[in-house]
């Protein structure tokens, strides 16, 4: 059993979190942080009516974690907060699992050194979603044997900046694997400018916004005689959830700092 | 029971022609012309070995039209050389099933005139390929009911335009039934010129090209909480039989010129 | 402007009902009809702060239509109040937009000698995502130009029963055009039993279930050397609004009942 | 630069390794052995007009592999001269990359001492389509993170078997890292059979057969809000090339037997 308390539980990732934890047979939800309602029990806060009668709030990172047995902290606050939370509860002997990105490189090396003293371990993610990050882990993988790749990002029409954040982390860690190449025909025109989409280092990127769509990721691999397509479709934020359990299940067997969900994936 | 010529029967369409013919019960091949092998018979011809030893070859079109009993002429040839034995074939009362583009309007209202005088009928199609001309009708009508839809053209890496032909008489044939419309955010913003496509009156055109793909088209249309997709994966030019077939079952029944294979599909 | 009453706004499409009448340039929202609430305006309803000021609740049907001037009646009930609700709302001169299906044979007789008598329209929808009736339209009209189809239909793993009712429509309109067909290979052999999926006369449809997934279906065409597929995604029950919105445009120029939204679509 | 001997030079696949071998920079083709043509240089044989002038053909392995100085062996004959082939390569320390599955488990226990007492390595790929191996592989590799996949295979309707030995393959390997579950809702039910597809171990595959298409899988993982999709498409058996081009590489660092080409790759 993981006893484990959850930082932000009334954000849309917090709701999620609780009742992650609480469908979790090996889970322990022992304790909530919030910036308010401090001295309540969660049922007793808006929106958990009927859940966690036995689940103390607390405001307060310092009594908080002084107070209560807790394995990891799940912290869903904001950067500035996250990074406060993320400190004390180490300090604590608490293993942090945080969702955000707030740490300067000189944060990260004072958590390594930390975590390395207590012995203990910690892990940042700025991305939860597990099928989104073995999308990025098996493209890169793919671009070892594959030279020529595009990739297609389809998202909602509401979405300002194209290509997407996951598409350029994509294009980033194939381009690790690949040398670069100019790709398509050495005298290919576009008729109507835009055509052969984004240029990243001789790849092409696409970005296609569309009501209805939500978050979707295609990466195509092309070779003689055939296509090799690694694909990822996000429908809903719960996605995060599995990846926040697989980091709790993680944070207690290790004694230093992970950055980034890949590299606790096989 | 059809009675059909076949001319060019030695090119890459021919060929697939000839085996078509020969594969439906109520098609006969009465005769082929080519420009050399004039005499003898098709069995005799290199590649044919085995095939048609009762279809004798021609090399001249007055002859031939004049000598055999033919319903239909498949005309497989060149532009300039397919406008000759169209109009040769119709005044000697045989029906056109043409496949190429080598027609001015000047030539077309001839031939409306030409087939309306005989009362027979003559199809002119650039492209045989139901699938894809199914493709077009479909977004067509579906532009009736959503006003954002991006095209995805994807093609080998020998290509050289950018966007496809086809992609652009897609959105063209789109246009004429949705009013102009900026699709995507009005604050968007390509962080990587090229991001979002071609601009064709604010539909977006993708182009992806990769060694191994043939030729693909997606349609994609979006609504609120819905996507509706079009796509036709081109594997190999014996697509386009079927679409000869159906033009000349069509033909017989027809009095008049039709150009264009979409305006004889319901 | 179309002025319109809105039965049973409470529920999720009610209040989609609500929010998109409200968004639609020419509807005008005049009254709600609901089980309860009666007297009360609609943003004194809960979860309608801030919405609807103007904008009666009445409890009993005949008092709603009797008083409020209205063109259309949008109806969101159960199948039993939605078939009195239907009654009333004609007997009124009011046209009703209906998607429910609790209509027999014998009430729809009854529906169209209304709408003949009165000269007014009226539009009972099972389904209104457009989308949907698009893609078994598009498919029905491209089994015409193919004999080779099978259907993928893809839902969440809570779904009870496979194939999925609109797989089975999709089907049932297929085979209204294409003769019978046994497909696939005369002498293939299922070596896991279920392999080759449903057998719905010669075609098969194929279903598959997993948790992430919401609605979606692909018809797939094969031809030589092509093929052509037809999706659709269903992301969010949002998406039945723009059938509604399209119903009630087209109600308005209606003189007889219409049932089915695939027999408003051109 | 590598010395290459290709057995089976006039097979379908044969043909395409002359081609490779001849357009890989450090590839160099030192003979070919062929059931005939024995005496011949390569561009005398039927076919290879203008290829291979300097390439001499032998009838008999002993004699080439003794005559001939080559670092490699590619074999693509059929299974009974592969073994002997390969077994009579590895005497001479010639290194076999291999192609047929005619290899008993004596057979391989054989290679492994010869290869081990030689101190070279050899490679026996049952397939050598690198995009479908890497399917396999990311697949098995997503299964720790999701219970719930389901595989569709698509091929062109003059396959016998349903699901293909791919398909089969793919649902091994992922079964080694998933614990039974039997997928779908514990009470969902058939309306037709086979809806559901084949069940292996809980799994689902789908067998679509469809004239046009040629060999396609897809395997899907599902998870809460999310998908995650491997798809591969195997348009031409060109697609095998590149796996015997990494194997030829690979093979000439390796000290041992190496079965199956996911054993090679990272």
């Amino acid at each position: 059993m993981i006893n484990i308390i959850i930082a932000g539980p009334r954000g849309k990732m917090g709701r999620a979190a609780v009742q992650m934890v609480q469908e979790t047979e090996h889970f322990h939800l022992a304790a909530v942080l919030d910036r308010k309602n401090g001295g309540k029990y969660l049922n007793e806060v808006d929106g958990f009516a009927g859940i966690g009668s036995d689940v103390p709030v607390y405001e307060d990172h310092e009594e908080c974690f002084s107070t209560v047995e807790a394995d990891v902290l799940i912290d869903l606050t904001t950067p500035e907060v996250g990074r406060i939370h993320t400190l004390s509860a180490l300090a604590h002997g608490i293993r942090p699992v945080v969702g955000t990105t707030g740490f300067s490189d000189e944060d990260l090396g004072e958590l390594r050194t930390m975590t390395k003293d207590k012995g203990i371990g910690c892990i940042i993610a700025p991305n939860f979603a597990i099928g989104a990050i073995l999308m990025m882990k098996f493209a890169q993988n793919a671009a070892k044997y594959f030279d020529d790749v595009e990739i297609l990002e389809m998202h909602h029409d509401q979405k300002l900046d194209a290509p997407s954040g996951t598409a350029i982390k994509t294009a980033q860690l194939i381009s690790e694997e690949r040398t670069v190449k100019k790709q398509g025909h050495a005298n290919e025109k576009e008729t109507i400018p835009g055509a052969r989409g984004a240029d990243f280092e001789g790849m092409r990127i696409h970005s296609v916004r569309l009501p209805g769509l939500i978050a979707h990721q295609e990466v195509i691999f092309g070779g003689e005689g055939q296509t090799l397509t690694i694909r990822h479709d996000s429908y809903d934020r719960k996605s995060f959830m599995s990846g926040v359990r697989v980091s709790v299940d993680t944070v207690m067997n290790l004694d230093h700092l992970v950055y980034g969900l890949e590299n606790i994936l096989d």
